[in-house]
């Protein structure tokens, strides 16, 4: 396979993406610096993200993803409403069309869809932002089950504001 | 209080300290560098640990902690064979003890001890060093239910071996 699908996520120093009820209130004070998501983005063809995500980004007064190719990947019925695509496939069916279709480089998004890729063994590259902050409840990047694998570090970049970006490849 | 408990641990990018039966020999091939422990350990007056901390230490060939003191918190009987002090006090209740005995540093080891010391704000220093392997399951650092509390980055160092060491003070 050609494709390369890459995690480009914050998470605390306790393992959570998200509160509860998916709340990003505690991301607020590190989203003044840019911390590299801008070129991570433009440097995708197409953007993956699960069901719970898609609610969340649905919430928000704009779409979220420009004009980029976006795929979300449930099995409850979805309306789209911005040329989102939607899918039932199983992440190693879609990554298979997805490298059959030319895409070279993909962004996954969500928690539970990031672990599913990781079962599969089709995360590339991980780029984790560890918030200097202890969250105590939230939503998990990662959860047990997951196969052991050992990841390259590629990078690790500090900010002023103390959060530390971990580039790994996997 | 001036009686600073500081952590000093190793874990998974997933937020493993050791596999569901405490082992560690994912550690091994992270072990060649020295990773500030021996600093850490003279830094020390006191190691206070967790009764799952001392029967894998049990299991070691020598004692691990050489002339330190060291104090065990369990409710279980044991029968301690190298001066380790052995006690049924609460974090808190240990704390102001060795504040008032003039301890002015401790090193807390021991992912549940580690947690009852966090959710107690008892902890004032913590160094982790990420090792790049996701374990996918294990005995794990933190866990539900922790106060949210904000940290402040002291520094993050990057190893050759791909281990990044984030310390942090509370």
């Amino acid at each position: 396979m050609r494709t390369r699908f890459a995690v480009f996520i914050a998470a605390s120093v306790d393992g959570y993406i998200a509160r509860p009820d998916g709340g990003l209130d505690w991301l607020k004070p590190f989203e003044g610096q840019e911390h590299g998501y801008t070129a991570f983005y433009e440097s995708v063809d197409a953007v993956v993200i699960g069901r719970g995500t898609y609610d969340v980004v649905l919430t928000f007064p704009g779409w979220a993803y420009g004009k980029k190719r976006v795929i979300v990947c449930t099995r409850r019925p979805a309306s789209p409403s911005h040329g989102e695509e939607i899918t039932r496939e199983e992440p190693r069916a879609l990554a298979e069309r997805l490298d059959r279709e030319g895409v070279r480089r993909v962004y996954v998004d969500g928690g539970a869809l990031i672990r599913s890729f990781l079962r599969e063994g089709l995360v590339h590259e991980m780029t984790i932002s560890v918030i200097p902050v202890i969250l105590g409840a939230g939503i998990p990047l990662f959860a047990d089950g997951l196969p052991e694998r050992r990841l390259r570090l590629i990078d690790a970049r500090t900010y002023a504001s103390g959060l530390v970006q971990l580039r790994y490849t996997l």
